[in-house]
């Protein structure tokens, strides 16, 4: 593997997606319309690659241990329309387009309460 | 440590962050005003108490192993407004209002560049 300098990374125009020891990186799906959080989630270089491939999300479950295709079971997929990478290129954001609620309690955000104190209070029906 | 159930993390009002096996969480700070996703990070339980105490984001920082005030040396805080929990609660998001330009490369985000084919392009100056 090649060394990568830190302002080669940050500065370039070369996508060099950065992994951490577990061979993970974030994903941030954002809502290309209303600028709204979804959900977060965990890539790897598989994740990555199906992504870019098909346009449809995939994450790495890290409780199954697998390739994890959003909406394979609830037809709820995240259609990506835009990449965008952080300085040190170690966390996604996707600009996606959603095929119903991201969330798997059926919320359209899984963000759907707030602290207030120390209680949670659900503002996302 | 008490068992939780899926259930009351998922739809209660208890506040029970889920740190994962390295006691950390991931911290999304987003501007309260424009929405951006200014930079993502992780907290551990320390660096979660100390934001709740003072309204200043502080993280851990996974690469020095410590507590980290975000603006401690730069003077950019960022004041937060707002703390959000996901459905499984091992995900928060910050709204805030930074003091100043939230990435150490001087942009205002540190998401100042998309994918363009293989190539990032930057678009926050």
């Amino acid at each position: 593997m090649t060394e990568v300098s830190t302002a080669e990374r940050e500065l370039g125009t070369a996508f060099l997606p950065r992994f951490d020891a577990n061979g993970l990186l974030i994903a941030i799906a954002v809502d290309s319309e209303s600028r709204e959080i979804l959900m977060v989630a965990y890539m790897d270089a598989e994740a990555l690659q199906k992504t870019r491939e098909t346009g449809l999300a995939h994450f790495h479950s890290r409780s199954r241990g697998k390739l994890w295709l959003k909406g394979e079971t609830s037809g709820h997929f995240l259609r990506v329309e835009e990449i965008r990478v952080d300085c040190d290129q170690d966390a996604l954001e996707l600009l996606v387009k959603p095929e119903g609620p991201a969330c798997h309690t059926g919320a359209r955000s899984c963000f759907y309460r707030r602290l207030d104190g120390d209680t949670l209070r659900k503002f996302i029906p």
